[in-house]
């Protein structure tokens, strides 16, 4: 009551000036590639990284004060919502500079979706754009990939902030084994194995049927899970050992990243016995299993073609992201559902992957059961227990909760998106495809379908939509809520 | 491990015996109405009675032991899924005896959907039934609606089951305001209340355009939340002033009949401090409020009647009465939508109402809200009030649980549906419709259609869906979990 919050308005432009500077060295790279295509947007870029440098520079330097004086939860929540959407606002710059998606709602979708690492496109014919073009549209999933990594496993656990479910590491237990106590070590080795993993595909995208740019611009899209194609076609384009190869490194990149670097360190012990990973492979052969039969009953192609088409597609759609060797939407109703379903179920916390994520389904099995045996014994509280670990109560309670506020925030748009006019599945399969990141939903904005006809006011709708997934609900929504704003 | 439980089989089979043969004395009114309309079913009624009659005294009599000794939860759990269950089948005899429903699947799906007081029906033809046919339909919801009402509010506060929300009643924090501390008392208070609303509708609606018996009968469908009507057109067949008068009545059976009790003794306090009857009026006059607007726009109705129209649906949808005077699937998309979210709301608890029930919404959408709070404030776990109450977190718990087995369920049943070959709307609609004791679902179970379409399996699984529901899931699923039968 009438305590007005005091908010270190300094520190967060100044953290704010930095990413945008980030984001301007990372958009450099895409000069060099239009020179090296001898594109006409390379000016384009030059502008375009022109402004974001400077804003970013003005914002980071007349600002360096004493910033760690006063700096809370508020302000992380602040500066995590508004890094998101300012990278995404000065990263539709190209798009509008170049004519390339000449419409500003537009250009800003195509930017939100490839910084969420969504992967929904507007755009009708997407080889109609410049290799520099599609090579930015690329590097923001990229970009947008690293900096949700970063922050879930490296920054956010040194905020301290106790009790709160902000990001998935909290929940996946793995706090307890934290990688390195300091920051910068840990951003680095992510850093690494980010890099690595996004290397080592393109070199086996590369000795396949793909060109150098392609084998880049894919990587980038897979290892940050969001499903930008350079092809109209997606990966349909490509031979079943590219696709084998994608589906590897999707699967690879829902994983807790945490868990990689265990790997690398040959500590075994910690990656097989950690529970998430577990029913996360289980998901993803379970599901693959159902389809694959039913492709293959249905459809009569040979069982490793089912296979492949089904295992693409549930590991595209459990990590969230995106990509398409097939139009899902033709396939037996029972194999669609179940793609449908795969959309709420997301990937592993801590990596690139999008949606509710595996661990807080698991919480949620755990707490079911245990609400059995509460039922037929009428006691206490039974404790539910995480990678043999007893799991904070507290936590518990979150987790729950925002599987409850993802849902209902998935009705309320939804019935948004009806209210706008939309078909009923193409509303439904457009909301939760952008609040999982994934990319493709059903009805018009199916696998060959594109967002270029949901209603401007939509638009805007599922841009808050990925923003809040990505996000996980808490970090944007908490800001609206009177709370935040008193002592 | 290995410590068989025992489980007191007399007592059950006892208590069962008395269920039967209530029935069976209900039964006999059948005999009366097919010798007022002179009709052949006498004979199938009085086989019939006899049969139930003789089964129920046999069990009653041969176990007349000292049962009060070893019952506790299981015995319960027990006895509350067979009842119903045996209600269902012995409810069926008449239907096939007189080959009104010549299949057993089908006569057992009408039956259960009568005592669960869903309404759904596999009848193509209502009219062609005769009078008692009709009456013993509409009269399976009455006993039914009976029974959980007595159920909810008068017997199972008294077994005791400590941190246990097995009926609706625990939840709405009216514990603390026991009606009457002998059962006795509350069942004949609860029984007096239910013949009089029953009573006072029939007259209602003899008063207009409805023949005494169909006044009867729609007044049992009503009160039950049960939806059987003795029409093909249902209530689109009667005047606005029946469809009012309905409305109201379906309105006031979604309330806890402990509230009814209270308003009876002029305790009006009691009743508009109530926070569920708050929400449940809210609910119902929010929805409708769109619903009129979106039909007044629509179909260039009077504002009358688009009014009228909505509210009968919304309220026939969220009572899960089941009535129809439109068919909502012609509706625009987005009043669809509302009607559809609306069969996961449900009526209040301790009404015949079915669904989720309001008061589990209130504590989810206060749980979701104290989240938020902690979220900011990253402190120990918040409390929820009810009614100024603080609220047993062990209640919570099985609120947000409840919610969460429900939605599963229905997602499991519907991907079951669809594994049949069911189309996708026809499935999740009538999965949901049984679930929730509703009626009508989407698709071709909409409100012009019926379920006999439905593959043989689907109807199993339907009834299976109907009685989970009727009895709030946990009684019947705990059954099928090992904990249940070790000490």
């Amino acid at each position: 009551m009438g305590n007005q919050v005091k908010i270190n308005i300094r520190g967060i432009i100044h953290i704010l000036g930095i990413v945008l500077v980030l984001e301007g060295v990372f958009m450099t790279s895409c000069i060099i590639v239009s020179m090296i295509y001898h594109e006409k947007d390379i000016k384009t870029f030059f502008l375009a990284t022109t402004i974001l440098l400077l804003s970013g520079l003005v914002c980071w330097k007349l600002t360096n004060t004493n910033r760690s004086k006063t700096f809370g939860i508020r302000e992380s929540f602040i500066i995590v919502s508004l890094a998101w959407f300012l990278m995404s606002l000065f990263g539709a710059f190209p798009y509008l500079f170049s004519f390339s998606i000449p419409s500003f709602t537009d250009a800003l979708f195509e930017s939100v979706s490839g910084f969420t690492t969504t992967g929904s496109s507007i755009l009708i014919d997407i080889e109609a754009l410049s290799h520099g073009m599609l090579y930015w549209r690329s590097l923001t999933h990229w970009i947008g990939g690293m900096g949700i990594v970063v922050l879930a496993v490296a920054l956010l656990p040194f905020l301290k902030i106790e009790g709160v479910l902000l990001f998935n590491n909290e929940a996946s237990g793995i706090m307890q084994e934290k990688l390195h106590p300091r920051i910068g070590n840990v951003a680095k080795r992510l850093w690494i194995i980010y890099v690595g993993l996004t290397l080592t595909e393109t070199l086996m995208l590369w000795a396949g049927d793909m060109e150098l740019f392609d084998a880049v611009c894919h990587s980038f899209g897979t290892i940050a899970t969001g499903g930008f194609s350079t092809k109209n076609k997606s990966i349909a384009e490509y031979s079943s050992y590219v696709q084998y190869v994608i589906t590897a490194f999707m699967i690879l990149s829902g994983i807790n990243f945490t868990l990689h670097y265990f790997a690398l360190k040959r500590q075994f012990k910690k990656v097989f016995h950690n529970e998430e990973l577990k029913y996360y492979l289980l998901f993803i052969f379970g599901f693959t299993l159902v389809i694959t039969i039913q492709l293959f009953s249905r459809f009569h192609t040979g069982l490793e073609e089912a296979f492949r088409r089904a295992i693409f597609q549930v590991a595209s759609i459990i990590t969230a992201t995106g990509f398409a060797t097939d139009d899902y939407l033709l396939w037996p109703n029972l194999s669609l559902l179940l793609i449908f379903l795969l959309m709420f179920v997301g990937a592993s916390a801590g990596s690139t992957g999008g949606g509710i994520k595996v661990i807080r389904h698991v919480f949620l099995f755990k707490k079911i059961r245990a609400s059995f045996r509460q039922q037929m014994h009428g006691t206490a509280i039974i404790p539910i227990k995480i990678n043999n670990n007893p799991a904070d109560p507290r936590i518990v309670h979150s987790v729950l909760s925002f599987i409850a506020i993802y849902l209902l925030t998935f009705l309320t748009g939804s019935l948004i998106m009806v209210f706008l006019g939309v078909d009923f599945h193409t509303s439904i399969g457009s909301v939760i495809t952008c609040m999982g990141g994934i990319g493709p939903g059903l009805g018009d904005v199916g696998p060959v379908g594109n967002f270029s006809g949901i209603p401007q006011t939509g638009k805007w709708l599922l841009m808050f939509m990925m923003l809040v997934g990505r996000l996980e609900l808490f970090s944007i929504f908490v800001i609206f809520t009177p709370q935040f704003w008193k002592n």
